[in-house]
């Protein structure tokens, strides 16, 4: 992408209204604008890391076996009623009447509708298990929106729902949830702890939130110290074997980590001090067993092996992208801006032409470009006329993994500068050996 | 994908409510289901489907410079009532308010929107050309919804937003679109015919909607039988050249071409009567030039090279993702079910093992399933123990290219079937012979 056709508006000033550091990057890189109060628009920018972020979710849902479906935003009111939720969900729920006066609402999550899409088609135990998954906006009218798109009203959300005959089968499913949000957030260059949590509205009586430390969290989190070396369960893990999952749980749930809702004061006290953690963290995903809960109420059943109709076992498993991106800004970024890992990435690399309009100049820049585009790397070539200094500065800002730096000294020389930019490191070579190691 | 852990719930009669082939076959098929009246979930299958078309709408729009952006679902009623359209939008607005009492609405297109994200950053016209698109879901409330995803109320829309300084600027970026457009639904398997078509209340003065004919479309469309040998632009066409651009345009509306709105029967009868075609159509794109009807009333304006202030040149592109499936389906199945184009086939192939359960059966299919997964093509293996001919006729209801089927026979001479989707053809080959054909 020619950063002169492409639409990136940076803003000069630090906005006023961001209170934190993601907000505020993700305001001044021309990630997302408001719209409306807790309202946003994905810029190209941020709509290039959000679908990074969503592609690795759905490869690790794929990978565990769930299966991907798009549910419609607008409810009928009358599926919540059926399972009690209309009137106990309040005010976060935005309620809305269409032109025939039907009663509807902006889906706030989707346990109704999958409850009803299931017990629509799926009659017998043959057919389970079965977790189904969309990644689809939401919406919650919260009281008070803020901190850009770590806490929106009108936000995207990857929700699986899983179906079993019994609570053994559902703790299974439930432990591939489990090991597929620690690969995914792994990935997505996040350390996440799983924390004991409440289940809230959802319902149920086994539920994990997996948090990310940042001082900027909005809960206050206690753990031991031990969670940042396990180890995280390989690309081959086998979703099947059961022993095997449940055996990542028990070591991932084999140490203290609460959030301040569930936390056991004396249980943690008990923790030698020095293997203490006491933080502040980022909610990143949060997974429920329930149960029947809604499969009672909603008569979602199948036919067991006994020939006796069984109301199936559920648990929901959520993570929110547009959550995700300012958490991983929370979690790296310095003073010059955002440090991206390069899973998420907007571009992998970005060249900068020191001297636009220089003939040497502008031919290195056009061969690096067309050979990293031909290689199929997502490359920004910034080719505007600003001035050498501004164009680092927008480079740093908006934390591209590699800058490709051309300079009209460097080229007559055939030589342009790699800089890494989490590191800060640079290294001059020749066009010839950065296309190499860039498409290598 | 092994069809005994998907989610595909194949109806065995056929819908009563489907009053066309396509909304009854989507139904049959498990790719939709109806969740309040004209609000669908894309099942497993449909989303497929509904993926692959999104991708190659993308893949267009962004060779023809468009970029990529994702716009809230909800919109202030105050952005709407700038550029005049809350009060003159009717009935088909869904109008909201949130819990603070502000008046929303759920977008049903973004015009406004657009123009204030436009206006809120560039204000030079060195930043254009700029065109901007999302794929986003819209609501309109429709007094009566039918055909399935043809005609919905919440549905998925790709539209996009020129911005220009000049009207000439304008019309090559409507060029733009309109050779885009051209190469999608080409790619879509579709021969998609511009008309001149009337601007409703988008307005503006030039718009051309692009139809498919079919037999169950909704508008009736007259136009000259040359198009059905019109080249369409090729993958390299150079987006910048104006004139070759003006050349296909001109090219594509130098013969008689007009829905009924715009219908002038003393020109269409002056066409030799072998010629003319007369015929029903489904709309599957609309693009619109109108100036500066949204950027002088919402103050949107750049600073051009003469110093003063110029209102920008706009113009709109939509597309329906979720109407072009239905549409592809129209224009193509027979009485076994759907034929996909293999651009947007849900599956490349589908392995029919015809005695599941057989070791030599199983051993050849997974065999066969296996190969062609590492090879990234998307297979669907049909590893259930439905009898044979359950299989074949869910193979072709569901329309997948390529059919690999493996029986006890031909297994135990090596060989499998391959049979055509389309044409019927079947071809018995060696187990390598057909991994290699695939695989090519």
């Amino acid at each position: 992408m020619r950063l002169s056709r492409y639409f990136m508006p940076i803003l000069k000033e630090n906005p006023k209204e961001a209170e934190i550091v993601s907000h505020r990057l993700m305001l001044r890189t021309g990630m997302i604008r408001q719209q409306s109060q807790g309202i946003y628009s994905w810029l190209p920018l941020g709509k290039r890391v959000l679908d990074k972020v969503n592609a690795i979710i759905r490869e690790e849902q794929n990978r565990a076996g769930a299966i991907e479906l798009l549910m419609p935003t607008l409810q009928s009111a009358d599926l919540w009623k059926e399972s009690g939720r209309y009137d106990a969900y309040g005010k976060e729920m935005l309620r809305i009447t269409d032109r025939q006066e039907r009663p509807m609402l902006y889906g706030p999550t989707n346990e109704e509708m999958v409850t009803d899409i299931f017990r629509s088609y799926v009659k017998s135990y043959k057919d389970l298990p079965l977790n189904l998954y969309h990644i689809q906006l939401k919406f919650r009218d919260e009281i008070r929106p803020r901190f850009g798109t770590m806490r929106s009203r009108e936000f995207l959300m990857k929700d699986a729902y899983s179906f079993d005959l019994t609570r053994e089968g559902a703790e299974h499913s439930y432990n591939k949830m489990f090991a597929a949000y620690l690969r995914t957030f792994s990935r997505l260059g996040l350390r996440a702890i799983p924390m004991r949590a409440d289940t809230g509205p959802i319902g149920g009586n086994l539920s994990h939130e997996f948090i990310i430390l940042a001082d900027t969290g909005e809960s206050e989190v206690f753990c031991h110290k031990d969670f940042v070396n396990f180890d995280i369960p390989a690309a081959d893990t086998d979703f099947d074997d059961v022993d095997g999952l449940k055996a990542i749980f028990d070591k991932w749930t084999s140490v203290y980590a609460a959030t301040s809702e569930m936390h056991d004061a004396p249980a943690f006290e008990a923790i030698p001090e020095g293997e203490r953690l006491s933080a502040r963290g980022i909610e990143v995903g949060h997974i429920f067993y329930f149960g029947t809960k809604y499969s009672e109420p909603m008569g979602a059943k199948v036919q067991g092996p006994d020939g006796k109709e069984h109301f199936v076992h559920m648990g929901s498993y959520g993570i929110g992208p547009t959550r995700l991106v300012p958490a991983i800004i929370e979690a790296s970024h310095d003073e010059n801006g955002i440090i991206w890992p390069a899973s998420v990435a907007p571009f992998d690399a970005v060249v900068i032409n020191m001297k636009a309009g220089d003939a040497a100049c502008d031919s290195a820049c056009e061969r690096i470009y067309g050979a990293l585009r031909n290689a199929g790397t997502d490359v920004l070539y910034d080719d505007t006329d600003d001035r050498a200094g501004t164009k680092f500065a927008t480079a740093d800002l908006i934390g591209v993994p590699v800058q490709v730096i051309a300079g009209p000294r460097g080229v007559a020389n055939g030589e342009i500068e790699l800089k890494d930019r989490k590191t800060g490191a640079r290294e001059t070579m020749t066009i010839e050996a950065a296309i190499n190691k860039l498409t290598a």
